[in-house]
């Protein structure tokens, strides 16, 4: 065994959040870090602890009328020259910085120092964020135990720029076939080329306009993209088979088997088959919890473009927002970073919101 | 060493023709069936022999004012459940009997029935046809002996359905190519989306109008094709970069940088690398050895759409069509066969040109 990492929770919010960053959690190895978080949280009193793998669950049992989430995964995408965190007395960065070990340590001052908040707290700290949908950390809890997630309402400290971002927009890819017959390319005419065919489907794409819905206030945007295509027999044969894998980013007021009759619409006339899907979020501001947090942490809030963890608590019936420090752009990025004063601001707001 | 495969030339076209199919001498493997010929035609006493690797060429030195070469190659596509040949009768099936074993029995009985043809004959038989250029044998021929293969006019004996196909088109290979800028495709507006930019190039494929010019009382027919497309970075990035490989053949009447200069000309504005090119052949069908051999089989030729080695003796300046038993568009397929009438047509009919 190696001697256990341990993480000193009396420290500040820039430190603690550059210690995280230097104990390496590639999706797949969060055992150190878990282990880390585990040992550091048992020691506090007002929290009951509970461990699914690599994934922690701490929680306040006060009574209070409402009980909400604070989560933050704890894996990281690969190691891409960005280790050990390097501070530059504006930012810290490195791998995980800003996607989101500084939302996580935030989340971890919080649950250290209050003591007594006045909403009961379910802090979530969950593995294999960053990889396939089966080995996320809150499938598998939300598998074994449903019941531990439930609240009132859920803040996901993914990076959004200290920022509320509300909802998030659904996902789906369509592969957007074409056919045709193969012949040799010196006798074209006895064919038909499946690619040529496959230029209608990207004048579709090119000439199509996203919505762009305002709801409970935030202006989202849709995006209709090919991701990839292929198609190709041979260097001297007319191609029988062309695919367009088309990924539709689709606004929270429409459901997923709507997003996929709007396919069928877009692409009339061709083959088109959902490969994958995933349901957008409604922002759900004008439920009281979400009403309270978002004026707690400023009053304003963005729409989420991108698709999060926030569906899946949706899903859950469980109202969420993404809120924490970093930019999300930087996410996924080698350079990411996140500002200190990101990191003071998240959890100024957040201390004040349940304190 | 196995024991000699022998051929026996006293025997019908057709019972040749079965023989030839059932020496496998796959692209790579033709020393057997090179050697059976070498053996079979050496004896012969009106021909002169020289072998380099396991091509063949077999020589009349009569001093006639006129000298053509008669040629075909030993080698097949890989086998395909086809061996060995079957004859129903009317046919002889399996792999080669097509392209171009039935074509090499005619040369072959050719070269061993004809002791005073009133033109002087090279016959040619060579390897690897169908593969890469650098090992057909003629081109290794040419490069170690040019000399040899001088002549007024060549006749390849690949299958054309016993009626003279003459010239042929050019082909050339062009990437098109788009690029754009890589985004998160949740904020797709941040990129610039590269398939969708080879929509444009698709739309020109598909408006395209080939030439379809007519040369020496033959009607070419050109094609711009697409022969594959890839693009695509991962199911969430907006694609940086999309390349259509394009196939164009081009009629003979125009040369490779001409070929290159349309190319340019058609996919204007965008990135065009040429992979891969081989000029045509124009016909030359005005020319007196080309116009007598016409006469004597029978007066009509056709175009020869697809690519063949009568280019590599057009370059070499010598006049060349095809003239063959089988039906080209059975080359290459395991279903192959020759009809037993065009063996004996061409055997014919080339005896009556020869004799």
């Amino acid at each position: 065994m190696a001697a256990m990492t341990s993480l000193d929770l009396s420290q500040d919010v820039v430190d603690l959040t550059a210690a995280l960053v230097d104990i390496e959690s590639v999706s797949g190895n969060e055992e150190t870090i878990t282990d880390a978080i585990e040992a550091a949280l048992d020691p506090v009193p007002w929290l009951e602890l509970w461990r699914h793998q690599d994934s922690l669950i701490a929680r306040t049992t006060l009574g209070r009328s409402e009980r909400v989430v604070i989560a933050g995964h704890v894996d990281t995408v690969p190691i891409n020259a960005n280790l050990p965190s390097r501070d530059d007395g504006k930012h810290i960065h490195g791998l995980g910085s800003c996607d989101m070990k500084g939302g996580v340590a935030v989340a971890l001052l919080l649950a250290a120092s209050l003591a007594e908040p006045v909403r009961d707290v379910t802090y979530v700290f969950y593995e294999a964020e960053e990889v396939e949908a089966e080995r996320n950390g809150l499938t598998l809890i939300s598998a074994v135990r449903p019941e531990i997630l439930a609240a009132d309402f859920a803040v996901l400290m993914e990076p959004s720029n200290a920022v509320v971002e509300a909802g998030c927009q659904g996902t789906m890819r369509v592969d957007v076939s074409t056919s045709g017959v193969r012949a040799h390319s010196a006798r074209s005419w006895n064919g038909v080329n499946a690619i040529h065919g496959a230029a209608e489907v990207l004048d579709r794409l090119t000439s199509y306009e996203p919505r762009r819905p305002v709801i409970d206030g935030l202006r989202y945007h849709e995006g209709l993209n090919a991701v990839a295509i292929s198609g190709g027999v041979a260097g001297n044969v007319i191609p029988d088979a062309c695919t367009v894998s088309i990924n539709y980013r689709f606004a929270p007021d429409r459901s997923e088997p709507e997003a996929e009759a709007h396919m069928h619409e877009v692409f009339e006339a061709f083959d088109v088959v959902v490969s994958d899907s995933a349901p957008g979020a409604l922002p759900g501001l004008h439920r009281p919890a979400a009403a309270a947090f978002l004026e707690a942490v400023g009053g304003s809030a963005n729409p989420k473009f991108g698709w999060t963890d926030v569906s899946r608590f949706s899903s859950l019936g469980i109202p969420a927002v993404n809120f924490g420090p970093g930019n999300p752009e930087l996410a996924h990025t080698q350079a990411e970073f996140v500002p200190h004063a990101h990191l003071r601001s998240c959890l100024e707001q957040m201390t004040a919101w349940l304190f």
